[in-house]
């Protein structure tokens, strides 16, 4: 079994932004708009912070008050895109319930969207009209180039639809000319999807779910669990890093495996970056 | 077995529409770009007129040159959106091979893309902030609940990832918490995925391609083979409509079947113009 070390992948990632950054007339500047506290939640905005300034990339952050309408925070955020110097904007996910998620995820403008999630940025993505990728499913793409994986002649199995991980793979694997199933918690026989995948795509953010004896000898398994428990769809009860795959029992059956921390976390971040040097409206010299 | 009976139920949904037609204080109008010329796709143009004059429905026929350019088709393009008279906009696919498909789908705005076809209407479409489905994927679940066939918690088999069929069902299925599989030409043993398929949504342009051997016993088999075979991946050169499915072996096998024609094809022409009335900007008086 090979670790898919997706902290290195993602430190080459960053040092090619690096590049990139330093080759900029202006530095990129990434808004994140952060409503309500939670130590989770923090945790996520420390590493996006770490990695910026690792890049030399500045960062915004704009807290307001859980307790925010939806009309409220949509007007700030408006304001927030418009503001020239921020070259990028991220929401931090998840809102608070009373929130209408994609309606406010929906006032920022593609070029900004570096996370691709207002429905014009998912839209262009789905069209094959985007220069960047979801980043969950870029740092998925980006570990199977790294590592050789071919997942267009197999048979993937996405594990849930969320908006952070199920969805955007999906829509990837779409256009790829890829062979996919989605499978999620109304599925009836989710073991037998498991028991046929080559490759398995998790993110429905169940610690431990997948065990050994449910996948077949030799798959690979990409546990992006933790990246959905960011997500809308899992609460922010969340105090560590866990995955969805039971570690010793896959890794004892599985070819390539990613280790959660250390895996698809801290890829999605360096992709983050990426994204917003590639839609960076600033001209090289 | 039991016969999906598209055209009975695409009567009853026109019905509806003529009924909304006439409450309107100016009838909605169809406008059809159409570029180069050929039988088959008159063909189709046909049953849109006679549908569209069956419900009081206007429709506008644009005819270009089968060698005008993306450029040139898109400004074009662009008038007839902004022609007020012009509540809903297609054009009718394929398109010639010079052609930029995607850029000129997305000449068409939002509020008068009832094909559901432009990256935004289909970005809207994907989060869920759609007033209207793309025609095949309505008339798929107008057939599933006419007939009450459970789709939710069963197995759906996609077959074929084109952008009339394949994919806006994906994305639909997405939504819809439904557990499908996407299998295409690429995909190595598609007979594994048909075996196991509660449901079978083809839209493929095979003629035959699926035959009762494939399928296991009480199946549903929807056929959009036809639908398909006017989109951009079949080329030019059906003259008959002929569904993906073998009819007779299937239909000893299976438990509900879509007729070739008389099935998707009519339904989604019906959808079609419910999804011009549903965006119609007109006000009931």
């Amino acid at each position: 079994m090979i670790l898919l070390d997706g902290k290195k992948l993602a430190e080459k990632i960053l040092d090619e932004v690096k590049k990139d950054v330093a080759g900029l007339d202006e530095k990129p500047r990434l808004a994140i708009v952060l409503v309500g506290k939670n130590t989770a939640i923090e945790k996520f905005i420390e590493q996006k912070k770490k990695a910026a300034k690792s890049v030399g990339i500045d960062v915004c952050i704009y807290p307001f008050d859980q307790a925010i309408s939806t009309n409220e925070l949509r007007k700030r955020l408006s304001e927030i895109v418009h503001e020239k110097k921020n070259t990028g904007v991220i929401v931090q996910l998840p809102l608070p319930e009373q929130i209408h998620v994609q309606y406010i995820l929906n006032a920022i403008t593609p070029e900004k969207d570096v996370d691709v999630l207002s429905s014009r940025a998912i839209g262009n993505f789905s069209t094959g009209r985007s220069k960047i990728m979801p980043p969950v499913a870029g740092a998925i793409k980006a570990l199977f180039e790294e590592y050789g994986i071919d997942y267009k002649n197999k048979h993937v199995v996405i594990l849930g639809a969320g908006n952070l991980v199920g969805k955007p793979t999906a829509l990837w694997l779409l256009n790829e000319k890829a062979t996919f199933s989605v499978i999620r918690s109304s599925t009836r026989h989710p073991e037998e999807f498991l028991q046929q995948a080559d490759i398995i795509i998790s993110g429905i953010g169940k610690p431990g779910f997948i065990t050994g004896n449910m996948i077949k000898d030799g798959a690979v398994l990409i546990d992006a669990g933790t990246s959905e428990s960011e997500g809308p769809s899992t609460g922010l009860g969340v105090k560590k890093l866990v995955g969805d795959v039971d570690f010793e029992s896959v890794a004892a059956k599985c070819s390539f495996l990613t280790p959660v921390p250390g895996g698809v976390g801290p890829l999605t971040v360096a992709l983050l970056f990426k994204n917003l040097v590639a839609i960076s409206p600033h001209e090289y010299p």
